[in-house]
């Protein structure tokens, strides 16, 4: 049982909530169903961790550790059971070194993507950081061990992990690498250290709560240019999918490619996207189409940044533009055009709204909004955080439009969840799982936003977030029935997700007895009362 | 006890080795120091490998799994401990899959770079392979498995598997990623899987028995050039080190580079190296000092490939002569110009040695063998195996040179052991630890064959190579001495090794017990009775 009193002893009582209505406030999350724990805990220390894992061991109550809780779309803040407490570590943000030389940082898991971005501007390390389109406050550390996607070829956030410290349910302190705790001088530069490489036990599992991390950052490039490709007729994207592996080997595209659907630029274009559907329960194909053509939007869009010297940039260009030429409008924009784009949106934003609209599809070919997205596209490839991608989130919420500023969809009854079914970057693959699950979702009568992130040259990861009103009732079912049809059906047909929602946890290795059976052999061995994390992907001792 | 009999009928009598004289040659090794086991196995099938290890766990027997027993340097096919029986599983080498699209190979551990660059040609599939400077009939698997570095961008071997099958001690059969056995369309091209990513338990450890990786392999890229480059002076050395860190961060150099001193190229222009030492146990700066001019030797020089479209490859080039031209001599090799070189190499080879000398250094101004060596570097810059470098190992053997044809340096009495530790690729650092290598070498009157292997943008393996003469004991005990005063002080400052040999396994986490304590509960909890590899990098249960 959980022991508040001795928990407040540790911690001090402002660092323990159990009032049940802060208790409901802070665990508020995008997803359908959402288990409640009795307390929320803000450990300062390792040494408070340490005391409380021991509690937590003697009292026999699990602890659901997480950054800062904003894994919004996949369970936020909330554990994969009910009951225990949730340990948020957004108190230890210490960022302990910057090593511009090495290109490092080394971060504890309070350190958010603004702090860490506002850092290396500060201290003037010509260094970028990654960062997602989600949450600018989300954790750093929380993010790259749930292996997240950013932007930049940075953006595999757990590839970019060097040197692990994280402390076993036991309150033991360890640090992957092979190497001594203490000067031990390759930990954050040579990757998999001597010995077994252990750092891979940390992601997506349970068995330790990680402290600290050593953080592979980008050095600045000379020269950046970000890109935009909007592709013509939907029946090319089996090509263009090809075209964009074929990118992804020859290394003219390194970042990390989210290709969006027309859905999702509808969310950007729509004041209050829920008006597009005209009281429909989601968007048929005619619909779409009709709405492509009035805006000028394209089937599928993506952004993707060039990185390197003048001469690599041009070689990457002319690579782009080999390939996709043909399929679409591409265009390229440098820190000049970017700045010329922001001053001509600020300018035509002032005029009268009939006015605007005239003037920027004069301009721009664009609706105001879709031009507006543009230097958000050109900082978010630089890896500069902002929520200003976040509003998606507000996409099917009946009434006003998403606030400006202090955007927080948990907190404005937004509902949304991710399924994220992984596919071999081949056209045809990737254009037939799209379209399984377009019917499915056309079945129960929901729009699909798709994001198609190329984690790598050889794999994508197809996003689907299924956003809905969480007040309405109704639509909160079917979104999740449709939601665990997609994730049920394409783990059936082979496609694993690259990383799932506390909603399928317990069901994510249904297909794979024998990689749970080995995993809960691991989980047995550090982790034997199962104090930490229970049930999270499905990890419990036996 | 190991049961020869019951084995015998597992495997059929031809698959098991335990004559004495037979089981001393296929133990025989460069290291110093050979733990002998009772017998060598070899298995053909899974279901051998597993009524193996049925019987081992009854009998209490261990087993030692290797590939093809090729790990020449580090202890070859021999065990950590002596005795049980060494499982060589060189008859399970099966090419079950090469995708071309997605640019990836499934292979069983049998298989050899000979054989799977052999496999592509004969195949015309327009996909390059890695391979080492060792052996050719090295295996793919058990390089990979214990993270050797290669050449091309593809050297990284452990980065490069996506997808390990492994049976554990028990039995049980095993695949990484998460998904199903059957049907996991993305267990070659999604690295993480999902839930925790588990393949780097079995690098550089004994949790198990791989029987099957998935290799990512490189697409043909549309223009390939070498690139060679001597340093002027000895005393630039930290400003290549820092030029080659920004070349590396600045993607123009991607492959592997290999920077090697005046003693390793001494190795390739003397037809037997021990000549050059005139009777002296190791050579003096002056004496290198003077071989190198008489040679026009460099103190450092390294190969390395471009690879890309012509374009991608100029602006390599560029930013490589804007780093580099300062500093030394570059040369840039395309097809046309090696196959020019190639034939001039063998027309002066047909001139009298004499003229020879004087035509190559006319026209090359190098020696001719340093001239021959320059396809053969063209060569393994894209991949292509060969025994050309194995020849390294003669270095210090008496007598004859090595031959041309079927190379064998533990048949033909050669010594060799590396130590690797790590250092951050900065300049300073890397200078200071290659001074104190060289220091513990002039004491002990011996030589280091140094290659610094820039296995990343942020670091570099100082791989120290000490060749002897096997048969020559004082030597050897020299060698062994210079060898432990390495390894160890390097850990003690700091500087952890990439890889060990079974002469070191014992004292590798001699500094980081608690990273040991934490492997060695993962080992208790796959393998309690300590049948897989025992000691085998200081693992064993509890």
């Amino acid at each position: 049982m959980i022991d508040l009193d001795a928990l407040k002893k540790i911690l001090g009582p402002d660092h323990v909530v159990a009032d049940p209505a802060e208790v409901e406030r802070r665990g508020r999350c995008l997803i359908p169903d959402v288990q409640r724990p009795e307390a929320f805990l803000y450990p300062g220390s390792l040494e408070e961790i340490q005391a409380v894992l021991r509690l937590a061991n003697e009292k026999g109550f699990p602890l659901w550790p997480c950054g800062k809780g904003k894994n919004w779309g996949y369970g936020s803040a909330t554990p994969a059971r009910s009951g225990g407490a949730v340990m948020v570590l957004e108190r230890m943000n210490r960022i302990w070194e910057v090593n511009e030389t090495l290109a490092y940082a080394v971060i504890e898991p309070g350190v958010t993507y603004r702090q860490l971005h506002a850092h290396l501007q500060a201290h003037g390390h010509r260094l970028w950081t990654d960062c997602t389109d989600g949450p600018a406050d989300g954790s750093v550390i929380g993010n790259a061990l749930e292996r997240g996607i950013g932007e930049t070829p940075y953006g595999d956030h757990f590839e970019n992990i060097c040197g692990v410290e994280a402390l076993l349910a036991d309150g033991t302190l360890v640090r992957t690498g092979g190497g001594p705790l203490a000067d031990n001088k390759t930990w954050n530069v040579h990757k998999w250290g001597v010995g077994p490489y252990l750092e891979g036990l940390f992601s997506q599992s349970n068995f330790g709560v990680v402290t600290k991390i050593g953080l592979w950052l980008m050095p600045a490039p000379e020269r950046f240019v970000s890109c935009l490709f909007e592709l013509n007729r939907e029946e090319d994207f089996p090509r263009l999918i090809d075209a964009l592996r074929r990118l992804a080997f020859a290394g003219a595209l390194r970042s990390k490619v989210h290709l969006i659907n027309d859905v999702t630029t509808f969310g950007v274009v729509a004041k209050n996207p829920r008006d597009l559907l005209e009281g429909a329960p989601c968007l048929t194909d005619e619909r779409r189409a009709a709405l492509r053509d009035k805006f000028n939007i394209a089937p599928w869009t993506f952004a993707a940044g060039l990185y390197g010297t003048g001469a690599q940039v041009r070689a990457a260009k002319a690579l782009i533009r080999r390939e996709l030429r043909a399929l679409g409008r591409l265009w390229f924009i440098g820190d000049t055009l970017n700045r010329w784009i922001g001053r001509a949106v600020e300018f035509i934003n002032k005029r009268p709204p009939a006015v605007a609209h005239r003037l920027s599809m004069l301009l721009f070919r664009k609706p105001l909004p879709c031009a507006a997205a543009l230097p958000e596209m050109h900082a978010i490839e630089q890896g500069r955080p902002s929520d200003y991608f976040v509003k998606h989130a507000y996409m099917k919420r009946h009434g006003a439009k998403p606030p400006d500023n202090d955007i927080d969809p948990a907190r404005d009854g937004c509902g949304g969840i991710w399924a994220g079914p992984v596919a071999p970057l081949e056209g045809r693959a990737v254009a037939g799982l799209v379209e399984h699950c377009r019917a499915l979702a056309r079945a129960r009568q929901l729009d699909i936003n798709f994001a198609l992130m190329v984690s790598n040259p050889r794999s994508v990861i197809l996003l689907t977030s299924l956003f809905y009103d969480k007040r309405d009732l109704e639509e909160t079912r079917r979104v999740l029935a449709l939601y665990n049809e997609i994730a049920e059906s394409t783990q059936v047909l082979g496609y694993q997700q690259y990383r799932t929602s506390t909603a399928f946890m317990g069901r994510i290795f249904r297909t794979s007895p024998e990689f749970l059976d080995l995993a809960r052999r691991l989980k047995t061995a550090l982790d034997p009362k199962g104090v930490l994390a229970p049930g999270k992907y499905g990890l419990d001792p036996f």
